[in-house]
């Protein structure tokens, strides 16, 4: 099946290209971006050699598109896709909320295409597999609360925590995308740290958003603040919260049973590993894996636990092809196998 | 004046070693450090080449020495040094904690000198000036410790927050100190990020204890989590804790007035700065500096406050030097002002 | 097929182990490793969870075996394989040199399979390809010479360069192997930069012995020198060559000709690209590509070549699977046609 | 006295503002920056907070004035200047070769004050420092320059090479300022490695001039390389030429010999230092220091020269500050002896 990148020139696009080379069941055949077009793709980024396609203005036909556009200008992009039967994966964030006033607080633009909101299914794989595999119209997850979801969803489904949730999330840098800013000058970026949106990040209500609908009656309370790390690739969230009481039998019993109920939880995920030990980004470095390590901080009774992905695949490009194998009918794996580079 | 340094050759040493080349009113005359004992130190270290001092097993007659020998050791060598009418800076965690019980159990080791227990100072410099002015064992603080306790104190002094809170710190590599390990190999922290000591780090009690001293009746719950970063120096801690309802006034008012609650605690301190814009470590890089950036997450009514040092200098041998200029009788800032250096 | 790694905890074996998950023809069997034997290899290297073997003493029955020992112990433990009929790719340095006073001399050691010499063929795919595919021992070239031969042979084969050569190399630090040592240790190496082994580099002898039986009559001169830089993978190598009087024409011609030369000379390779422009390491981060861009610098009529390798695909583990794929008859690019992962 | 500092606000400028906070004798009361005109300094700058200068579109009256402008507005601001009698060093390119056609050629625009050429000084302290002490307009050499002419002369002067050299130099990616371009986004520049600038570096013709007036008769043909290395400061270059025949004794009599000479060459600079051992960028961390190893590729009779600095102090603010000290009659070192910041 023939599938297409509408603005390949950012770092989803281009981490989306690279992992379809090694698709066994389809072939990217139409690659977009504006500033580019006219180009191939291997003079702009030379790895992709192997794909010797002309970047063009417009979308040529595929079956599927996966739309790496900024908010706003992907709902007007893939909207009249939609509408012509085009399967769509959006990785903006334009069809992840499902309120339109929340959308419009959040993002300060007025929404393209309201009336797709309705029809999109937030794409956390592991979360919505079923409707992702019946729809047409996918909204792929932020990086962080993919992170912060999967890490925090087993705890709200077994009913171990109470609402007050924080979540301390750290990232690699390209997750600020491959547009200039001073804050991602090599110089300023290069051994330094820092948190950045302390008022308030677009991630926070789909964190919310997913929380809220795991359980009747749950009206999760989160902080959530991302922090900037010099490295390239890399999201690694530490959930703290609050255990219920009773939830969990003391100590150490504690901690082997949410080991227990996470490891239930995930069993038979392919991208999705409850580990013995606290994970690390690099163990996900360029693959699509989401490793989880929940604890309890026994002094205080609160759980933790610790999400690791590579903000460019399970928190981007990635999670956008195990979507679409869902969507296209094929294994959710394909094509997302190779395992992390390490080191 | 005459100082040492017992164990010139970790990181905590050789950065003493620096910063007292700045200092115009002591020279150092002596250092140890077993391993390389003999050698001289530019030998060693070729950045202090202005320091032509041979590293001896022993160290020469001094004002005041400090120590950067591991826990234990560190007691060992510097209980006889006390009684000899030496003043003495303590690096190590021999002296941080006053419960010898509480240390043993945390360290795993028997005190080698409790009956020293009583006498020493913590040396958080702007909570203790008084006391460290006058005493002559300083315990300096840790360097995660100092970025937290520093970070919380106004808000415990001011009754801002509930007990529960949690300090979650990420830290660069040269915390883990200069000896090796797999965890401090290059090629395995590049391009990593991961958490660690989640089953407790020995550095909580010591927040513990300093946040409990505050305030009669305050019983802190803490949850501590450092995190290691790829990159050399900096602690960037982010602290989090519940309000006390109408502790603040709502909304915007609100991190105002913590702000001014902040800047009014920490007003005219020389390296303790509360900023108006979220701090980065870059802006601490070699310097004594910690800066401190309180708010609100209002959506949460939480207390969210950043504390940035860089963990070789405020979070070692400068406040180890601030507090060596309080018990010298020095002007506190003396041979501590060059800037951070940026980018 | 069956194949084995010896010593698979380096970081040549360990990425053998990832490249070969991925290997459509082959299926790692054994893996041996003393310090870890008795572990699962996911227990150590969690990116290698999808192959559960456990590390051994001793390997078992392979139809090749890949060594990644250190020199000397690598010749001991494969000589007894080739004699009883098992392939083998030698990582080390044991087989590289042909002459054993020469291997002697410069690894200090006696070498422990003399008589292997004679049959062992230097493993640099491109330029022995047919020795390759006969043989049963094939010494895998070092990750400088890689670089370093792939850049000049074109040059000497078409006769254009004096044989005063300069070899500037520069690699990231997995190059120095997963052993501890000050010189890998995050702190030191993290803003760093260095030249080493400016006395004579191991790898010297390799380029000059292949480069002197491309020619009769060339006797190259070569100065190498490498430096370790800030990064985890990845060479460039520069160099520097007068050219022949007359060899190429002057100006931007030269230039022309020069690359049209070069893009002849590696026709129809699947790993050895001559780029338009100046490569960057990073366009071969974590694949088995050699990017090799010549030009002349027109004001003092020399030769430079620019060549890129990923250490540890090209310059280890990937090239020992592409001599692999020869010796077992496969097609040459089998499971080393991943893109390179950028950014 | 008073200092200036045009154009504050790019890496150099703020260097100078850094280095001149330390300054016993002179003080910093005037900063200019268009773009950020009307701000104080330590909004755009937090380290710089014990500066509160606002920075102003048009510099005020001071003694000295340091110009960071870019090349051509350099000249243009610093010719009214000098007129005035206002001394002046010039950290752009404006005046650092004395041949206007040269300077027209390389720089593609016209000189702004040809006028001035004549008078102006190349600010290579330890080569002219006799001129500059008398001067009013100091021309500022650039950061590769500096390494490679400090790393060369001795050998030049000593008339140990002949005139064929090459100068592969590596810099961290503050020397590509604080300007944004995909060259310097932190994600295209981390974990990567290039060469640039194949064509000819503008930094070519100075390393040329410098050589050439060394000795009568002496026409140096360098071939200049720059790289990109992924690290924030530093600049290390490796230095190749053939020696002339029997310049030196064979064998290691010829290293002691040559690091004798250089050692000798230098002897008394506070600045220089001729290293026993190779040095690496680290040890000249935020300061002055240029570390020189001179040694002899034995088997090719061949002088290797590794040279570090700074590039934004002994290749910039820290020279600059040297040559004022000169021009204003202060001793040399004035303000510029910390030490490097080490890890």
């Amino acid at each position: 099946m023939k599938v297409g990148i509408i603005n390949v020139t950012g770092y989803a696009g281009i981490e989306l290209a690279r992992l379809l080379l090694q698709h066994p069941h389809v072939t990217l055949t139409s690659v977009t971006g504006r500033g580019e077009a006219g180009k191939r793709l291997p003079d702009v980024f030379p790895h992709l050699y192997r794909l010797p396609l002309e970047i063009t203005p417009e979308l040529g036909t595929v079956d599927l598109a996966f739309s790496a556009l900024p908010h706003k200008a992907s709902a007007e992009a893939v909207a009249p896709l939609v509408r012509q039967g085009v399967k769509v994966v959006d990785i903006s964030a334009d069809f992840r909320l499902p309120d339109v006033q929340e959308y419009e607080q959040w993002y300060g633009v007025k929404h393209a295409a309201p009336e797709l909101l309705k029809e999109a299914v937030y794409g956390l794989t592991e979360l919505h597999r079923q409707k992702i595999g019946k729809c047409r119209l996918v909204a792929n997850p932020g990086c962080y609360p993919t992170s912060a979801i999967l890490g925090l969803t087993p705890a709200v489904d077994n009913g171990l925590i109470e609402p007050d949730i924080i979540v301390d999330s750290k990232s690699g840098v390209s997750g600020a995308g491959r547009a200039l800013s001073i804050g991602t000058h090599y110089s300023e970026v290069n051994e330094n740290l820092s948190a950045y949106s302390l008022g308030g990040h677009r991630h926070l209500p789909e964190i919310v958003n997913e929380l809220k609908v795991r359980k009747a009656g749950f009206q999760p309370r989160v902080t959530f603040l991302p922090h900037l790390v010099p490295m390239t690739r890399g999201i690694l969230s530490s959930c703290y919260a609050t255990l219920k009481p009773g939830a969990l039998p003391e100590g150490k019993k504690g901690i082997q049973e949410v080991q227990r109920l996470y490891g239930d939880f995930y069993k038979g995920e392919t991208f999705v590993r409850v580990t013995e030990a606290p994970p690390e980004t690099k163990h996900t470095w360029g693959n699509n894996l989401c490793l989880i390590y929940p604890t309890v901080d026994v002094r205080t009774n609160r759980l933790i636990v610790i999400s690791c992905i590579d903000n460019l695949v399970k928190g981007a490009a990635g999670q956008a092809i195990q979507n679409m194998n869902l969507m296209l009918g094929f294994p959710e794996a394909a094509g997302l196998q190779a395992a992390a580079v390490y080191p």
